[in-house]
């Protein structure tokens, strides 16, 4: 059958292992979804989409809707990016992050040309697909676990060619949860500008940053609005992630042609969602709340699993997951399939996540309304791995 | 800025003549929503997200969600369409239509690489960009007013080139609503054998036919189940455009990279769009209400526009939309900013919907609850084109 043959170089993961889960025993750690699947939402953000049901806002959304979403959105990044929409800068609505991310790589690459374009890795696996679907050439730059899996910006730039034309930056990272501080985003800047190339940085762990650590938004770098596409979504801070809201901000000549191709591609937003999220960033005393939460879960949740001899669980500085380092133990697939098996607890194997990801899983931990379920799980995986290497 | 080149080729109208209606006198015949701006909704339908509201359903949907819909979704190809869902033939769920017609399209291109797809006129403006944002080229094949605009298949066969990729065929067709015989769309079928062609059918409006006509789904005839993309959405017939759900069905191997690119592209669907859909297809004795309203609309306004001297108003045999021929008068772009200034009523152009279509409108009949206030609005057309004449 014809169809394009870039298609057949996506990569998608084998879920196979979960099936042997038992439904009443069984508990994943996988949701990107904060504290699904058993979280309740706030009575504000249902109460706006009752309202708009029951207003008939089942047609495309009005203007009105559009702007006050907006609106919000101005304010938030204003206040928390340093982002100020003008003439240069513009904000394109996007129904879903991943369609921003895959938005934002398209326009800048020329599909089959030969372009390329760097991730970083570990990788969300979408970074990867969206370059290999356009025919264009992912090239890998990994992240070192010995520096904390920070960006080298000399190592960088052995990886750029005269065909680069942009560098993904998953900022915090996903899914190692590296916060990049000011001055490796300068230097990253220096780069950029050096070789005329554009960012497209990732934000949607933005708010999700623990210990009060400082987060730069690489955007607000001088001259970096110019020269970056940044892709938000409140899936992940307002956790609204099945109402499919995101949102990009970059040059105003990128994002007018990426305006266009997006009503090509998708159309407009859902009218239930935009007031949903209108209403949720009005209302960021939950986020705080869920943050403050999910910062005291992964203290806890980190001593029980850093606790099994020859493995290892770094803190992570961000984001709803570990990246727990089993290398001593054997490979990811085996280790996944072993912990299924035996504690009937569902994790990800690194190898879904790009290079030099061998031997590592990812263990989310901001699933579940209930912190005790993400520390039984957690238990259920220590004693596992210990009988796993014969220690009682 | 270095972009993809090929969104300078990107066709976006410019509304800017409807800025001066006036916000009280005006009236819009362009919204392809039924009813829309002032319809309401019904109460099954917005019974089903209050309830997945309150069941806190804002996560990605569960499968059981997905499973529902699904279902129902292959109860209606069963019975409608006479396409049977099996390990040959595979049905993905897409958010909207727009999305489903761009990734057929998109399937079976490779991009930038000289490939060619037909399309008939007048199209549909997303039809022309679809092709174009890949870097394939747009062939023209148009459908003549004096055979009905139906497809005359000795003269398709013309425009075939050993890179002919795929076929788009809008069923009914959008904007002027021809219906195709069952002996055209067989002679299509033994055209697109003999060449090795595939055919994108864009199926949105396939209940929305008038007068009893017969319709035939053309992935219902022998060997075209494996031959075609088929792309449908509960936006025209069940009145949900705002929720942005559609769905595609074609050859498993199609499908099966689709859904990964999916994935990749726009990740699962929204919940409460999924669970009002599941609910509206319960309830197609509204679409039965609906459609009944539509026809009778249609041939009472349609009398008061084809009562204009030199202007003639074909009977539409399905669809939301007259194709008011003003040839006479002048050019699409002045008679449609001459209708906004001289009797406050909005229409398209259409010059919007590609080659051989100047000195037409679009005049959407399917808009406003209310049928006086479309009537209202070709009488005010009525008097304004006969005083563009000079007639009293």
């Amino acid at each position: 059958m014809r169809y394009d043959k870039n298609w057949e170089n996506l990569y998608f993961p084998d879920f196979s292992p979960f099936a042997a889960l038992d439904p009443q025993r069984g508990i994943m750690l996988m949701s990107a979804d904060m504290f699904a699947p058993d979280g309740t939402f706030p009575k504000e953000v249902k109460d706006a989409i009752h309202r708009a049901v029951d207003e008939d806002q089942l047609h495309y959304p009005s203007n009105a809707v559009r702007e006050e979403f907006r609106a919000e959105v101005a304010k938030k990044l204003r206040e928390f990016n340093n982002i100020h929409l003008d003439d240069k800068t513009k904000l394109l609505i996007v129904p879903g992050s991943a369609f921003g991310l895959f938005l934002s790589i398209r326009t800048l690459i020329n599909p089959n040309s030969g372009d390329e374009v760097i991730n970083f890795t570990p990788t969300f696996a979408e970074n990867m697909n969206d370059v290999t679907m356009m025919g264009a050439k992912n090239v890998f730059c990994p992240l070192h676990e010995e520096n904390g899996y920070q960006i080298d910006v000399d190592e960088l730039e052995t990886y750029i060619t005269p065909r680069t034309k942009c560098i993904i930056v998953t900022h915090p990272a996903n899914p190692i949860g590296t916060v990049y501080p000011r001055e490796t985003l300068e230097k990253l800047a220096a780069l950029l500008k050096k070789h005329d190339i554009f960012a497209v940085v990732d934000q949607v762990f933005e708010r999700c940053v623990y210990d009060g650590r400082e987060y730069t938004t690489f955007a607000s770098l001088p001259e970096m609005a110019q020269r970056t596409l940044t892709v938000f979504g409140p899936s992940k801070e307002l956790r609204l992630s099945g109402l499919r809201i995101g949102y990009v901000t970059g040059p105003a000549e990128l994002i007018d042609k990426m305006e266009v191709a997006t009503d090509n591609y998708v159309g407009l937003p859902n009218p239930l969602s935009l007031v949903a999220c209108t209403e949720a960033y009005r209302h960021l005393e939950y986020t705080e709340q869920w943050l403050a939460i999910l910062e005291n879960r992964r203290n806890v949740a980190r001593e029980i699993l850093n606790d099994i001899p020859n493995v290892s669980c770094p803190l992570p500085p961000a984001g709803f997951s570990f990246w727990l380092d089993v290398r001593k133990l054997g490979k990811s697939d085996e280790i996944v399939e072993y912990l299924v098996k035996e504690a009937q607890v569902g994790v990800g194997p690194g190898t879904w996540f790009g290079i030099n990801c061998e031997g590592f899983l990812r263990v989310m931990f901001a699933c579940y309304r209930d912190d005790e379920t993400v520390y039984e799980a957690c238990r259920r995986i220590a004693v596992a791995l210990k009988k796993y290497q014969g220690i009682a």
